[in-house]
């Protein structure tokens, strides 16, 4: 007697069902992660379904540990974006953010900036022998909520431990794939001389934030990293600004090294006014006292998006509509030439060529 | 004067074409990997354009730093499987391997377990400061012959850097993504009381020689990794027995942790024969000595199928006609009860109950 097949939905929920009451069977007791954790066998499972999953909540319903079958309406346009991103931050929690929201918002805005709506995130740690479960738990309930409140589902992941001393208590990496939309064509190859660079408002927060909290630095500031998702940001710029031509979330390396990938992959230059640029004032003054270039520091909360001079205002509009768009600006335009290259008009009234981030003076901000 | 948009394809070109211009302009000279080259700067293109794309060689040729936009065929059925593992090994080259084809393979076989066709992988690296840079283009190249025979494509990365002590040399998270073919429906869910239970082939190969080869143990033995992808193995099983209920690929925890996971999400009893399982010598031998039992050891290129049982000799027949599939055998067989459990039929003619793997004998072994 063979039960007839049941809809892959139904499965899913008979599985779920399976192992919530596995979750009620074995509850996690372990104070710190050990390296049975990783092992695949028993503490594994206690690990993942007797903490993880309850923890990420709504977000974490349909995990499959292996590998998970999604069910997608609208993928009849074929185009799935997929991208990538491990993230190292030291420390884990900062003002503004942990790793788990950083690590949540980081692959949404990687999705976002290729025009694709993020439909699901994968989630693997690297877990350190003995990292406290407490902390673990704390990083899973902000992936947790921070999937949920970009509408993000947590869809497959993987836990492995290492020995004390052979990672730096956790790492995580997010993968992520979403949907492009009839019609969305992004592509740096898409800038012509003549666009507008548009920000979507004050530039390093995030790094500086980072680097206070790890360094312990005697500086009075309130800066708070800028982490949050830009997927409906850019959602709203594309409907008021549909020949947007692409957009760039400036993280590592800054806005500084974004505009350099632009200008050489489009094979243009691209000219922007240092007055234009919104920096606030704490992370100006932390800057001028490190040395350092706000241009040049992580964000991860911020777009940049190259439209079409005819839309500009739109998209400027769209932009300052958004959560967190309201300091947007438009901060300069594409050239013909020199080609490859990114000029600044400098707050003083000259010019200089404004290069990629060298080096690395702020290590493990994301 | 704005130039038509080109189709994806051409962009990609495009973009592909100022890249490969960019890697003969900056060709990386560092013998060591540097905070740096984590930067998301100056350093880091070097290392992508200058290194890691030419070693990926055609599989890597349209990999995209932030987010691949894919234009695929045979989405219409709208059922894409994803999967994520990081791989953390030690020692990172083994006999039989070496942690990059693993990275390829673990995750092709994840995508191939849940019937899918895998399509591509991300390619997520963090690296130690200070590791040579030559063992980072061995594990390249590895990546990239291992996706190239396989016939998947790298199509997205991320390279984080951490410094000295903070991670042991290389770690390497590859997320995939596949195609569910229209009528394929795999779960746990679909087993029934009298289904058979195929193995691919002998077990414990691969934990084992990641064992000896970390431990440097006086044990004379040849004993390789069995890593190898799955995908090819799995569609001529589906091909020859289309009701097949479910695979699970027995890595961490072994066949013993495998087939305890299927019982516990099925609510079914599962019987196998000791003296069905296939083993090499060697390995028998290396885990008579250790007092490990080998069907709690890892594998790498091994399948479990639970079939029909009407089409279980057609299955295989498609296992052993495979590569790497010439030892496969019926080992075992479903029950209805008792729920949850697996029974060993052992060669002294008893029976015992198989437990999931408790502990972890063997860590980082994936």
């Amino acid at each position: 007697m063979t039960a007839p097949r049941t809809p892959l939905s139904d499965q899913v929920d008979r599985l779920d069902r399976a192992r919530i009451a596995r979750r009620l069977r074995e509850p996690l007791r372990d104070e710190r992660v050990t390296l049975s954790h990783g092992s695949g066998g028993k503490a594994s499972h206690r690990l993942i379904d007797g903490m993880i999953l309850p923890t990420l909540g709504t977000a974490g319903l349909t995990v499959e540990e292996d590998s998970a079958v999604l069910s997608v309406t609208g993928l009849a346009t074929g185009r799935v974006a997929f991208t990538t991103d491990s993230y190292v931050v030291s420390p884990l929690f900062f003002p503004g953010g942990d790793i788990g929201s950083l690590a949540v918002h980081g692959t949404i805005n990687d999705l976002a900036t290729a025009g694709a709506q993020p439909l699901c995130l994968s989630l693997a740690f690297i877990l350190e022998e003995g990292l406290e479960m407490s902390v673990l738990r704390s990083v899973v309930e902000s992936i947790g909520s921070a999937a949920t409140l970009a509408g993000v589902m947590i869809a497959t992941g993987d836990t492995k431990v290492v020995p004390r001393g052979k990672a730096d208590r956790l790492f995580i990496n997010t993968s992520g794939i979403g949907l492009v939309a009839e019609g969305v064509s992004l592509s740096a190859a898409n800038i012509r001389a003549g666009d507008r660079v548009l920000l979507s408002g004050c530039v390093g927060d995030h790094g500086i934030a980072v680097m206070l909290a790890r360094e312990a630095l005697e500086i009075e500031a309130d800066i708070r990293s800028d982490s949050a998702p830009l997927h409906r940001m850019v959602a709203a710029i594309l409907a008021a600004a549909p020949a947007t031509r692409c957009f760039k979330d400036p993280t590592r390396g800054g806005v500084a090294t974004s505009l350099n990938e632009m200008a050489r992959q489009a094979g243009v230059g691209i000219a922007i006014d240092e007055r234009l640029v919104p920096v606030h004032a704490d992370v100006r003054a932390a800057c001028e006292m490190l040395g350092l270039d706000p241009l040049h520091i992580a964000n991860e909360g911020k777009l940049i998006a190259i439209v079409a001079p005819d839309e500009a205002a739109r998209a400027l509009d769209a932009m300052r509509s958004a959560p967190a768009g309201q300091d947007a600006a438009i901060i300069g335009e594409v050239l013909e030439g020199p080609e490859d290259m990114v000029l600044l008009k400098t707050e003083a009234g000259g010019s200089r060529v404004l290069d990629m981030l060298v080096g690395d003076p702020l290590p493990r901000i994301c």
